[in-house]
């Protein structure tokens, strides 16, 4: 059995089993790392304000996220290469979340094909897009399998417009070569300049014919545009501190985008969530749902679908306990007045 | 002799003292242990501002709580389990406080039974009631043995909707079966769910007939409900951060509590409070006494009752000397215009 | 030779040459010391504003002091029993601080005899004063002598309301016994309680005859009543963080106390001066000139005369390249513009 | 070749190549090194504000400074002393920015001569200006000297009224001795008091003929100064910390100058930049280059030519980076809205 007691117990135990190279790529960030720390220390800056004397003996964490229910406001954030954690890879930690009744996000970028986890995952479930060749055939073509595969969003991420340059994955030795894209069996042509733009949304939704996700807004400028170019949710992330350092902690952007939304498409947010506490204070910012990115990976490598299942368990305790001490029974009880 | 210059020097003395697990009991608390940390930092980053060539030769302590006199504006709060600290227990705690003329508060959890420490304690005294069963058979029995056992007043805890989660005892390996519950000598049917809520409080009050303190207070929003609800007075807490963590630091709550009470209740605070220096900072931002916890379990560690004197002495001292230089001979004499 | 290159580097020299106990003396603060650490920390959080192409081959530091003419607008502020850090005590700063023709002020609390101190400082000098009986027979009796022996003003310590609580020397074994009163060479009959007020400045006034400086201001509102009973200068300290915890960086407080005064005595500080730029900054917050406690006892440990004589030229040194490169040739062209 | 990922990473790979003397010189700040800090941690401080879904795949960060064009809105700032570095000193920097087309500034102090360097340099370079005996004859002649080797500017240094302290350099052992005075084969007479002010600029003006910046400007007051004696850029600066500790730190400065300097010369700053994120933090508010001192020394130091093209390689990709993750294809993209 995994030795955690809390979401952050999980790194230590993934450092002492994985290839430390293959470590460097989940753990590095961009540069100085400043946004990865932030992305943590933002959320331990905010206070929470209990209120005391409710009756919440019928304490119930479950919503809908752009329309599908969810046991909890957190899920499962799309993280690519999960074989470096565990031979089973996405598909262990899609069982997880499934069994949870949790959100779980697939990556472009996974090990395993897309239609596996799909396989895998018996609750809800969206696909996260990295665009290929712009609004090329490449491009077309995973987004029809993510279709065909039954998921029930596209996940566009919009902080790409460069590959991350990370320092830590290069002192650690990391290597491009150790990827294993396990979504392109067949090595592409050379890399396509991305220009994919915000007047492109109007084609993925046509080709795609589901609710879009745009993860990775982080100002209230972008969500707009995200909104008046039909956006069905906004997702403010810095990608975990691995694309732009310096980037506001994700909790940090979060207000504004929330105000620039206006209600207009759901908001969720990723980055530095580690206790119940973080999720809460996300949703008393006007986030409908938080995403969790590192801890996952660690906890599968610390011990598969059981390291996966452990991580869910304890952060969903958490959950229920700062819902019960702020008095809100349900997850649309907290507001901005539980957070100072 | 304990070799203790300050409160905080017992802490070291009891950890060498204690069983690590029980000790972990005492010190931990919720989470990522911010507001454990926050209560004591707090105060540090609050300035006096001290007056002089003020005639102080007649300084003077005292105060009353409730209509209680008492020798110092600082009492012992209730805290659990003092079993594990010394053999004695809240009996050595309580005849401390008694022969030092300061407010004992004894806790539902106690290892004695109240009765006992009724017995032991020469001076005025409050029981802190947990509710066992809402407003049940076994509530209303404890309600009843501590009014016949003579306390003055009933401290009710209202922020323990669900049990603290503490991962520093898990680490340690703290058993729940190591309490050792003096006023409970039968085990119970399992637990009832908490269901106790504001409109409840005038049948504790009709119960107990006597005043009711309302523990665990951390906004005005719910400040004014207390006094609303004929709360005789309100306590800022945050139960030493063991229940919520992130929730703000008491004296940073202090101030807003105060400003929703306008003087219709009493109020206290409790949580991180180490110096004569925290003692006078609440005073000047409107508490009538603080209550001390830690420190005492750990003087009662470091030397039984004659430690809890030692500590009451220590921070006695304290007080006075830090009144004389703020040129406020009596407690009333301290006002907001005495901190920054 | 010394080594050292700054005033703060003596303190290390002389913790290697004192005796233990003697040093904590010195370096200690009342409780947890915050106020000792504020008093530097504050100075290095303020910002210097240069300004340039302004000619400053004239520069000259020289200032007056209540009338007496002094080479620099920094001065050797009362620090007691000299004899700890070397034979010659007190006699050896006032030679140092005569030849480099910089403020003395003789303690006291001296070691050497008032009379002796005086002999030795060939340059401008005042007398600090602890009242002894109030305004009885021998605090009158220490006042004719400084009087007599040619003392030019009477600084009269405020914040002394009751000695020192400082966890540090009791740690390190300091015994009162080790004192050695150079003034008092008849043990006193006990404590005379000390109700000195300001209704007794005009009774010290009269028995001096000499300009009138209170050493320990701390707030508007004392200031305004140094003003109003008459006291020539105004001199803001916390006595070095010994006295009251907590209390404002000297720096921190000097700006409302300079104010409150509003041009109708003179404004001096100590606390936490060890760079130049150290003293520009009180400058430009309105202050005529700083005083230096802890780096002239430290600094005399470390070589006697010799050692304060470089203490006073490596800070006379710093000065004057603060003033140069901030564009100010003369003490009164530093103004609040010169800080941020 | 050299391990360095980042610019930060050859100061250690100096440290282990260089005389320890020679390395404080480079390394040290006046007195407490506070300004030294802050001027890497004020950049930390600042957020970027990333937008997305921009094409940016025209990328091109080129631009022009005084009307010379340049690859990068970065250059190299004059630094003294190469010679301690690598025996090629300032010719070997000089050759790796002019390979990269970025702007080189030579130091009055460099160890080999002003013409060995321009002729080095195939790129943009301008001569960076110590004044000699004021608006004397040594001045003069060094002025004329620059513009005959084909420096295209003049950077006249303000800040340095009188010499820096560095108690690093003195605790380090460092001897003056040691200066290789490349531009000066004969020793000077002894030391004029600098006295060349504001009025002196229309003088150096007529004696060059070129554009005149002044470099070490930190504050508004001086920048409209500056524009009004008519500099065509302004360089804010605070030397690296070296000349005056507690100045702002240079990016803190900027937003001041360039309000001040309202649009009528160029403005750059150099100080703490060591990211290509610190580049676009200074782009956004208002400079229109930065300039990069130790980390060149440091590069020199690692690996000659090939270390400085390094860093340069290194800096470069990383503007690169994050002006795509901007979406700021090109300098002027770059605004106030893109920091907070």
């Amino acid at each position: 059995m995994v030795e955690a007691f809390s979401l952050r117990d999980f790194e230590e135990l993934a450092r002492a089993r994985m290839d430390p190279a293959q470590f460097a790529y989940y753990a590095a960030g961009n540069a100085d790392e400043v946004t990865l720390r932030e992305n943590e220390a933002a959320f331990a800056r905010r206070r929470l304000r209990p209120r005391v004397l409710v009756d919440v003996s019928a304490l119930d964490t479950s919503t809908t996220l752009l329309g599908q229910a969810v046991a909890y406001p957190f899920g499962i954030a799309p993280t690519g290469q999960q074989g470096f954690a565990h031979e089973e890879g996405e598909c262990a930690t899609a069982r997880a979340a499934g069994a949870a009744g949790i959100m779980f996000c697939a990556s472009t970028s996974s090990t395993r094909t897309l239609e596996e986890i799909a396989e895998s995952c018996r609750g809800p479930a969206w696909f996260q897009l990295y665009t290929q060749d712009n609004t090329g055939p490449r491009t077309e073509a995973l987004v029809k399998r993510a279709v065909g595969a039954g998921y029930q969003a596209i996940v566009l991420t919009v902080d790409l417009a460069m590959s991350g340059r990370r320092d830590r994955e290069w002192r650690a030795g990391f290597d491009p070569s150790m990827f294993r894209p396990g979504n392109f069996p067949e090595p592409h042509a050379d890399d396509v300049p991305l220009r994919f733009t915000w007047r492109d949304l109007a084609w993925l939704r046509s080709v795609a014919g589901l609710p879009i996700v745009l993860k990775g807004i982080m100002t209230a400028e972008d969500a707009k545009l995200a909104v008046e170019h039909g956006a069905d949710a906004v997702w403010v992330s810095n990608h975990g501190g691995r694309q732009l350092d310096r980037s506001l902690a994700s909790i940090d952007a979060l207000g504004e985008v929330v105000d620039a939304v206006a209600g207009r498409a759901e908001v969720y947010m990723d980055g530095g969530v580690r206790r119940g506490g973080d999720v809460i204070t996300a949703l008393a910012l006007g986030a409908r749902a938080v995403f969790i990115g590192r801890p996952v990976l660690y906890a599968l490598a610390s011990g598969g679908e059981a390291g996966v299942t452990r991580a869910i368990h304890l952060l969903a305790d958490e959950v229920r306990y700062v819902m019960a001490l702020l008095g809100t029974p349900r997850p649309w009880d907290i507001t901005r007045t539980h957070v100072v």
